[in-house]
């Protein structure tokens, strides 16, 4: 088994770094950041600049019915599960350059320090790249985790479309066919553990001058569509009493929520994100206005008692229209394995970091990775805890920093019978 | 002259119905309605049918650089000012057969049912569909008659672009290329009388069992842009002391004034009728909101102090935002002069119809023609006043009533010196 540390000094934090201004230039937006949404022409640009790296680093890569990317390292005992490591490489319509990116190129420059150092591990080393974690254009996100892990049946994501009514099914035909020569796996298979890499997405880690943390679970997350179904009709001419104003009850609704959705400790987070309204113009009271509610907390008590007070005020607000309030996302808080927590924070140490022990706030497919297999995080810094958000940044040595603890975590994994 | 009653005699229910039912599959929407927006390709089908039913009738066809459509007959004297009727033939993008409509075919009625009887007036009369009654597509609405009355200047009309960012000045040179053929006269001319027949767009006149209304005037209307600056956000991480979640502020705005802006009469029109979130997806803080504001009133103080109250709630629910309130429409109420009034009603009244004096709760180019000359409206009963909707429906027998007052009135008005 190589010695400690060796791999991790294979790390190279310029190459790591460009390969994230790279990638960043398939969905390149004028204001620095990217709009690289999920099984968009943007993506399959940089998956094809991927397999470009991939291929010279001389990895094998493979799809699955749902589209996730795979680059494989085989190891000296191929017939052993795995060790997985990655993210995803969409983003939000208005995203940075390194929300998921930087779990993705992490593993690849892992990899690269391997065969660098010239070490094959027992286990063979799969990068991944999930489809669809940020879930803008296609709701829920997380599908290529949630397909993998048996957490969503195929059969009910293929069918979602996006509000140009493309369907997942139909994008997911044409980025086959963009990949004409790459393997098809079936979806699914043994995992020995799944380690991802992220940036904080939070200001924790920067406050704290701290370049790793280690990550403890995942606060839970509950979601819904709010549809509400009021009557187009003429804004000069309708009396009040004869109106059934969806939008004006669906900001009674949304005010009512943010009045009451608040804690001392500032720890629940609430959020309206997307809103439509039909006919949406600006002489007609609104027949239609559908939102979507995102709400999240580390206690899985408090998150339920919140989701309950979400369904009771749009029930109150709806005045003369109907709301139709339907769950999507229901994801209990989860920890990680205490294992798992602990070889990233020994690891860290031995690496003469100083890691930071934090829960995410933010969602990530490691959530549907540890129902199938011992899993972990290990996050980096983020600028200010800025994301979602073309401003988003980032350090080069925090970014290398964070590949050097994932690379002899990923080599001790590996070696494990 | 023509003896009281003989052009009205003309008049072809049958042939007005089934030009109405024609029309309205320029855009023809699966539910029964029309999306005919201004300066659409749906839009040109429908000038392109009415441009055939013109020439059919022997009537000289022209435009104006801003698009209105104008359908002449010529009069004795061509040399004195026209006589001029009409309305709009764009409409909301779910709305209705007979919203404008119905003022185009009603004049072309009444070409028809003239050369039927035989008789040449004295005046010029023109048919006109206005350019951009409705406002949907392009904010505000009345471009072409506020053109050509002098209210706004076209230099400030071409740059406006809509949704797609498609602009005003090119749409209008797409028209003008698909008929190459019409005249392009300047904007603006003398008018001698204004007569524009319209439904109603509210319940009264059927509530009454009246075919036909007199219309007094136009209540007053207020319309504003408010735009809402935030800063997107994860919506996982943020803590809310941190976050300016535009939509967040733009509710609390829009709920306070649907609490505020109410009357015992019920006679104010508030409506939020249109709203624009970005980046608008689940998971990120909304960074901006853009919302329009249409406020209608008949009496111009209560009209101005409730304005008031617009812009001061929009100011004190910013939150951690920022707000830009600007006033797109400030139309005070009008009332149409008592000669005008007077011809309609008599004339009715000599029809044997019983007619009914009411204000216009909705705008109309009337308002902008009041400018310039004599204007006046004669309105049809629509059902249950629903309107700026699909389901707007009407009677044959109550569009020709209207279409034989219209008929009588132009003849009078046509052969005054």
């Amino acid at each position: 088994m190589t010695s400690f540390g060796r791999v991790a000094a294979r790390i190279d934090e310029a190459r790591l770094w460009d390969r994230h201004e790279a990638l960043a230039r398939a969905g390149a937006t004028a204001r620095g950041g990217v709009d690289r949404q999920a099984l968009s022409d943007e993506e399959i640009a940089a998956k094809r600049i991927l397999l470009g790296w991939a291929g010279a680093a001389g990895l094998e890569a493979a799809t699955d019915p749902i589209g996730n990317f795979f680059l494989r390292l085989p190891g000296r005992e191929p017939a052993l599960p795995p060790v997985l490591t990655g993210s995803h490489i969409d983003s939000q319509p208005t995203g940075g350059k390194y929300d998921g990116v930087y779990g993705v190129l992490a593993g690849l420059e892992v990899v690269e320090a391997m065969r660098a150092e010239g070490i094959r591990p027992r286990r063979t080393v799969e990068i991944v790249a999930w489809t669809n974690e940020e879930g803008s254009r296609f709701a829920p996100g997380m599908m290529g985790s949630e397909a993998f892990a048996g957490v969503r049946p195929l059969d009910a994501i293929l069918p979602v479309a996006d509000a140009a009514g493309v369907r997942v099914e139909a994008e997911l035909a044409r980025l086959f066919a963009a990949f004409p020569e790459m393997a098809v796996r079936p979806l699914g298979f043994p995992v020995a553990a799944y380690v991802e890499a992220h940036i904080e997405q939070g200001p924790e880690l920067e406050a704290a001058g701290r370049q790793v943390g280690v990550v403890t679970g995942i606060q839970g997350k509950k979601t819904w569509k709010v549809a509400v179904h009021g009557e187009e009709a003429h804004a000069g001419t309708t009396p009040r009493r004869r109106r059934k104003d969806a939008l004006a009850a669906a900001a009674a609704m949304i005010a009512a929520m943010h009045g009451a959705i608040v804690d001392a400790d500032d720890v629940v987070r609430f959020t309206v994100g997307r809103i439509a309204v039909e006919p949406n113009a600006p002489s007609v009271v609104p027949a239609t206005a559908v939102f979507s509610i995102d709400l999240r907390h580390p206690d899985g008590a408090t998150l339920d008692r919140f989701g309950a007070t979400v369904e009771r005020l749009c029930a109150d607000h709806a005045g003369p229209c109907t709301v139709a309030v339907t769950p999507l996302v229901d994801a209990a808080p989860l920890i990680f394995p205490a294992a798992m927590q602990e070889i990233v924070r020994t690891t860290a140490e031995r690496l003469g970091l100083s890691p930071m022990a934090l829960p995410s706030a933010a969602g990530h497919d490691a959530r549907n990775l540890h129902i199938i297999c011992p899993s972990g995080m290990i996050f980096v810094p983020c600028a200010g805890g800025i994301s979602h958000n073309e401003a988003e940044a980032t350090l080069p040595a925090d970014l290398a920093a964070g590949a050097r603890v994932l690379a002899e975590v990923l080599v001790q994994l590996a070696e494990r019978a």
